[in-house]
C-alpha cells in the first residue's frame, strides 16, 4: 500500500502519516521524488484500511500496488524526472541525455581532455571512476578521494555536473561530498548495506543492473534506495551475462521498453561496457535511443591504447562526430528532445 | 583457402579449377553468390599453391581466409546483396527490407488480410508459416501444402514474394516449388541434413540464429548451407535463451553489426519472436533499424486473439502506422533507403 | 487423458478404444512401453468421459495427467526399464548400465580396442558414431553406413549391443537395420522430423537433451516419440550452455533426480561431453551414479591424441580401473546392482 | 613471483622479504595459511630477481606462477585444510565435513533443535544466518546482533563452531567477535569492500561463489582476502544462474575438480540453496560427497513450514538418516573419513 502525498503536503502532514501507521503496528517508508513524496507501507493492510488515511491533510491517494517494489512502481506514478547538479541536468521522459567521460580518472589533464570530448559529442553530464571495483586485486583500483577531487576541478572548468561510483557504503558521506551523482556498479547490484547508504545520501543515484540480475531482481534494488527515502533514482542497462562471449556482456536491449512499462524510473544504457568493444559503441547507442531510453553514458579517453581501464571499449576523438550526429538527430524521431550541455560550459 | 571467380567466367572455367583441386588430393566447393562465385578448397595448402591457380583462365582472387567459415566470411568479401522472388526484392546494404506477415498460415483469409496488413506496414516480402516446429506435438503443426498454396495463392493476389520454413530435409523441394525464400528455423539451427538440402535448392535461404548458438556456430551453418552451392543466404536474429524471462527471448542486437563484420552476408532481425510480447514490437523494430540491420521480420494477425500460434506477439491494425512510420523514417539516418513493395501490389 | 491398457490387452481391444476417440472426434495415440500400452487422447475430454472407455475390455485405468506431455509423465506411472538388444541389457530402476565406447567410428581395428576397454570397465552395451553431427561442414562426419557395419562386426565379436546415433529421419531406416539402440544427439533435440521417424523404428530411442532445452521442451520431445508409438525411450543429461566456459557444458547434475520425479523414463548421464575434459570424466560419472542415475555414456578411445572426434574427453586404458571400480561399488550404496556385460562376451 | 616461507621463518624474517620488495619498487602481500606463509610479489619482475630472495633466511622458495591468482594458485601448493573454531575442525584433503543448521536464525529453540539435527546428521560445524541479504527490503533480514548471541549460545551448549554470514564490512568486526568462520554470500561475491574486510578478520572465511560468477572471478575473489593476509578460505559452489528454471540455481558439479586443480582451497557445495528444493538435497549430497568435495553446508529446519527464510529448501527429522548414511558410507569410496563432531557435542 503507497500514500501518494499531494505536492503542497507539509512535513507535518507526511508525520501525522507516519504516526498513524507505526501507531498501528506497520511500517512507513518516506520516500522523497522531485515531483512528488510518497510513503509505503508495510503491515496488516486490513488494519491500514481502518486508518482512513485518505482523509488526512496533505494525502492525494492512498493506492495499493500488485507488484513486490511498491515505491519504484509504475503503478499510480507517471514517469519520472531525476534532476543532476546545480545546473540541474535532467534525465527523463522527452528528453534524451548524452553522460560521457572516462571509464577511470587517471591524471587532471587526461579528465579534462575526456570531458571537453564529452562536450563535443554533446554530453551534459561527465561520467569518471576514482573508485574502481575490478575483479583482480592487482588491477588498477583507482586515484580515490584524489581522483573526485580532480573530477570536482573539471566540473569547474566545464560546468558539467559528475557522475561517479561508490563502492563501499563508508566512502557514500566522502563521494557524495564532490559527487553530483552517486553510481552504483553491477558488481554491487544487491550490496544491500550499500544501496541503503546511497539511498540516505542525498543525492540522485544511477544503478546499473546487476549482471545476471532479473528485472524484478533490479527493481528490488532500486528499492532498497528509494525506501531509505531517495527516489531520485536512474537505472543502467549495461548488458547481461551469458553464453555469448563475441561481446563482454550481452546488452539487453528490449530491458529498457519492459522496465519503463514496469516502473516509473528513467533507463538509460550503457553500451561502452556492454559491448566492451569500441566499434560497437555508436550502433548500439543508436539502438538505445532508438527503443526509447532515457539517455547513454559513454567511455571517452584521449587516448585508451594506454587507459589504466577497459581503453578497448573507450570512444577516441574520430568516434565523436558520429556520436554527436545520432545523439542530435536520432531522439526528435521518438519523441525527445537533445538536452543540452549546462549553461556554464565554455 | 578460396579462389575467387571473375564476373565473366565460365562453367569451364569453374570446371578447370575444380578438376586441378580434386587432382591434387584436394576437395572444391562451389558456392554461387549473385556478384559473384567463389570455391572452398579443402586440403593440403601447400600442394595448392603449387598448383598456381590464380593463373587460369576466369580467377580473379586467390586468398587465404582465417575464419572458420570460409564462404561466408567477410575477408576479401564486400557485403552482399540477397534478391528474393521474381520481383527480385533486395536484402542487403543500402536498403531496409521490411517482411511481415503472420506467424502460421490458418486460413486464406486471415493470410490474406494480413498481407494487406504487412503493405499497409511497407513489407515488400510476405511471411508465412506452413510447417511450425512446435515444442508441443499437440500443438497446432501448420497445414502443410494447402498451407503453401495459400501462401501462392496470395502472392499471385498481392505481388508480395514469400518467405516460408521449411522443417525437413525431404520437405525441401516440395516447399521450394512454392517458396520464394526457404527459412530455417532457430530449432534447426544445427540440423545439418536440413542445411545441405537448403543449400541445393536453388532459393534463397533465410537462417533463424540458434536459442543457444553463438556467432561462430550460426556462421559455420551458413557455411553449411554455403558449401552445398548456395550464397543467397540472409541471418536472422531472433533472440537468444538467457536466465532472463521477462521476455520470451533476450534480443542481441549486438549480433547485427558484429555478424556484419564477420560475414558478407545480409543480417535481418526477428522483433515479434525475440521479445514475444506485442508491446514491444516497434521499440524492438526501432532499435534494430538504428543499429543498422539489413531487415526485420514481424509477426501480424488479422486477429490475434484467434490464433493458433504466438497471438500474443503478433501486430494489429492499430500499431501499423508507428511501424511503418519507424520504417518509413529511421533508415535514412543510417544511411539506408527502404525497399518499396514490389511493382504488382495493387 | 491416458487410458492404460491391461497387460493382457488384445490388439482387438486396442483397436476398440482407438475406434471410439476417433468416432467421437478425437486422436488417439498408441505408445507401447515394455511394461504396458498406453493410449494418449487428445480432443475434447468432456465427449470422453461419455464413452465410458473404462469398462471396455483390456482397459485397465483411464487417467488425468496435469503435464503437457502426456505418455512419458510420471503420474500414474512406475519407472520403467528400457531393454537393449537381443541380449536384453536394461537400463532402469534398480540397475545401472555403463555404456561405453568410441565417440567416433574411424577402423575397425580401434573399435574393436575401445570395445575391449569398454567391457574391462564393466559396460554393457557399446556406443560409436557413425554419422557425426559436427559444427563445422569441413570436420570429419563420420565413415556412415561403413561405420554401421564395423560396429555390427564388433557387435558379432563382443556381444555387446550397440548404440548410435542417427542425424537425418531419412538415415532411420538404415540405422535401426544395425543398431541396436538409437541416439538423437543435442543439436537434433527439437528436430520433431527425427523425433517422429526414430518414434517409429522400433528400436529403443536414447535421447540426449538439447544443450539449451529446459526439463519440460526435453521431455516434449520424449512426447514427440512416444506418441508415434515407442516408449522404450532413454533420457541423456549431457550438459548445457551457460556462461561458464571452463568446461565444454555445464553438467546440470539436478535434472537427474528432478527427471526421474516428472517422468517414468530412465534417466543416464553423459559425463564425457559434458565436462569435454579427460580429467573430469571419473568424477562425474561418480557423481552421475551417487545423484541416482540410470547409467551413465563414456567415450573411451585406444589412442585419443590421433582421435577424428573429441579426443580430449576420451579415458585412455589407465583410466578404466578407477571408472571400474566406481561403477562396481558406487550403484550399491544407492540401491541398484551394476548390469553386468551380455553372456557372449569373452 | 610468490615468495613461500619456510615452516619455522620467523616474523623478522617476513619483515625482511617485505623490506626489500618494497625497496625495489614493488609490493609485498603477506598471506599466512595454516600449513606455511606465502608472499605474493607485484611489480618489476626483473628487478625481484636482482633481490635475491631465495637466499635468505627463513624463505623456501621463490616461484612463477602463472595464474593471475597467485596466493590461491595449485602451483606450487599441495591442498589446504582449514580448520574451524577451538575444536580445530578440519575441512580439507582426506576428510569430509558436514555443515549443517537453519538458513536463518529465529529463535533459541528454533536454533538449538536444528543444531540437534545437525549433530544427528553427523555435522561438525553448525550454520545459521543472523544478517540476511534479501533481493527485497520487506523480507525478513535477520536478528542481526541477537541472532550472533543465540548462535554463542548454542555453540555453549552444543559444543559446534558456528559459521555465519556477514553482508557488510563494517560488521566484520562485530560478526567476527562471535563467529568461528565467515561467510560471504553470493550477492558479495564482488563486493570487493567487504572481501578485503574478512580477509583482515583472523577467522577462516566460507567464500561463496557469485550466482554469475566464472571460476577465475571466484578464485580472483578469494585472491582479495589472502591478499589481505588470510589464506584460511573455503570455497562453497552454491549453483548458478542459467536459462533452467526447474531447480533454483543449476549447481555447477563441475566446478568441485575444476577448483580443486587450479587452487590449493577446500572446495564444497551446497546442495540446498543450488536446487532450492528439499527432496534434491540427499541426491546433490551424495553427489558433492562422489565428486570429491571437501565438505557440504546444508539448511535443516525443525519446522520448515513456518521458516522466515527459504523453508521449502530445509531439511526435517525425517530426512536426517538418508543424510547421515549418505555422510558416512560414500566418502570412504572417495578416500575421505568422515569429520566426527568436535568432542563436547553431547
Amino acid at each position: 500500500m503507497v500514500v501518494v502525498m499531494a505536492p503542497d503536503a507539509t512535513e507535518a502532514d507526511l508525520a501525522e502519516v507516519v504516526t498513524r501507521v507505526t501507531g498501528a503496528g506497520g511500517e512507513a517508508f518516506v520516500s522523497r521524488g522531485e515531483s512528488r513524496t510518497v510513503i509505503g507501507l508495510v503491515g496488516d493492510i486490513d488494519r491500514f484500511h481502518g486508518l482512513n488515511l485518505r482523509a488526512l491533510t496533505g494525502v492525494a491517494e492512498v493506492v495499493r500496488v500488485s507488484t513486490p517494489y511498491k515505491l519504484v512502481s509504475r503503478e499510480h506514478h507517471a514517469p519520472s524526472t531525476v534532476h543532476v547538479g546545480e545546473a540541474r541536468v535532467p534525465i527523463g521522459p522527452g528528453g534524451f541525455t548524452l553522460i560521457a567521460g572516462p571509464c577511470a580518472v587517471e591524471t587532471a589533464e587526461q579528465t579534462l581532455q575526456a570531458a571537453q570530448m564529452a562536450v563535443a559529442a554533446g554530453a551534459s553530464l561527465l561520467r569518471g571512476g576514482a573508485f574502481k571495483p575490478r575483479s583482480s586485486p592487482y588491477a588498477f583500483q583507482g586515484l580515490g578521494e584524489a581522483g573526485l577531487a580532480i573530477l570536482a576541478d573539471v566540473r569547474a572548468e566545464t560546468g558539467l555536473p559528475i557522475v561517479t561510483e561508490v563502492v563501499d557504503a563508508h566512502d557514500v558521506e566522502l563521494v557524495a561530498s564532490y559527487a553530483d551523482m552517486l553510481q552504483v556498479g553491477t558488481r554491487n547490484a544487491q550490496n544491500f548495506a550499500l544501496l541503503a547508504a546511497v539511498g540516505q545520501a542525498g543525492k540522485p543515484v544511477m544503478l546499473k543492473r546487476g549482471m545476471s540480475s532479473t528485472l524484478e531482481e533490479w527493481l528490488l534494488a532500486a528499492e532498497y534506495v528509494a525506501q531509505r527515502g531517495n527516489l531520485a533514482i536512474v537505472l543502467c542497462e549495461r548488458g547481461i551475462r551469458t553464453f555469448e562471449k563475441a561481446t563482454r556482456n550481452t546488452l539487453d536491449i528490449s530491458a529498457v521498453p519492459v522496465c519503463q512499462s514496469l516502473s516509473h524510473l528513467p533507463v538509460i544504457v550503457d553500451p561502452s561496457h556492454s559491448g566492451g568493444r569500441r566499434d560497437l559503441v555508436v550502433p548500439l547507442s543508436r539502438a538505445a535511443i532508438a527503443v526509447g531510453a532515457d539517455g547513454i553514458i559513454v567511455d571517452v579517453h584521449p587516448h585508451p591504447d594506454v587507459a589504466l581501464c577497459d581503453g578497448p571499449q573507450a570512444l577516441v576523438d574520430g568516434d565523436l562526430r558520429d556520436l554527436a550526429a545520432a545523439v542530435r538527430n536520432l531522439p526528435p524521431l521518438v519523441g525527445r528532445t537533445p538536452v543540452g550541455a549546462p549553461l556554464r560550459v565554455g
